[in-house]
């Protein structure tokens, strides 16, 4: 079937973070997987990178992009992107909940520390 | 700059639908492209296939995939995949207007007809 609904994917958390990974190897892909992330206010992700792209689409709220330590603010209707090895975190510097879907170029997706180690994805 | 608004990138129009790209090589990606398309009731896609993967996300509205000569009914809430040179279309069969993203794993990403033919689309 080439269609799933997003209340079918199981959902993961880090702290302050929801994710589901709405399409992936597991969804027959080998190029492409997309997460769907809600971050709570004051939430923030790892410090990490990846090997692959990382397109970011602002669904809903407000934020900081920390890029190569320097910071980007985000509103919804906005995209980010964070190209391959550029070290990033998002931040959720608003008051409401931000929603972001993720695209990234490599499935199963892989986040590594700035020092190189590999970060352990809850769902990967 | 890492940011783009959606509102700074330009429209492209087919019959009944309106489209942009968030994302893709104008914005130094070398594998991945991502377009917004507003569909209206009744508005259908060119019957066609890409030569990459292709995952659609329902942002709003419903309509039915057409992949094979198949249909598949979906709502907002639910992701589409369209395989490597699987022949498709998507047709707003709702009332109201059909929001999609889509994720293509190309960039400049090319559509072909069922014939082979390549699909001229207006925003390459």
């Amino acid at each position: 079937m080439p269609i799933h609904s997003f209340a079918d994917q199981q959902t993961f958390t880090l702290p302050g973070i929801a994710h589901q990974t709405l399409a992936g190897a597991r969804h027959g892909l080998k190029r492409t997987e997309i997460w769907l992330q809600t971050l709570q206010p004051g939430a923030v992700t790892p410090i990490h990178y990846h090997d692959c792209e990382e397109v970011i689409i602002i669904l809903q709220g407000s934020g900081t992009l920390m890029m190569q330590d320097k910071p980007h603010a985000f509103v919804a209707g906005q995209t980010a992107i964070a190209p391959p090895k550029a070290v990033h975190q998002l931040i959720n510097t608003g008051q409401d909940e931000l929603r972001i879907l993720a695209t990234l170029s490599e499935t199963p997706a892989r986040a590594f520390l700035p020092d190189g180690s590999p970060f352990p994805l809850p769902w990967a």
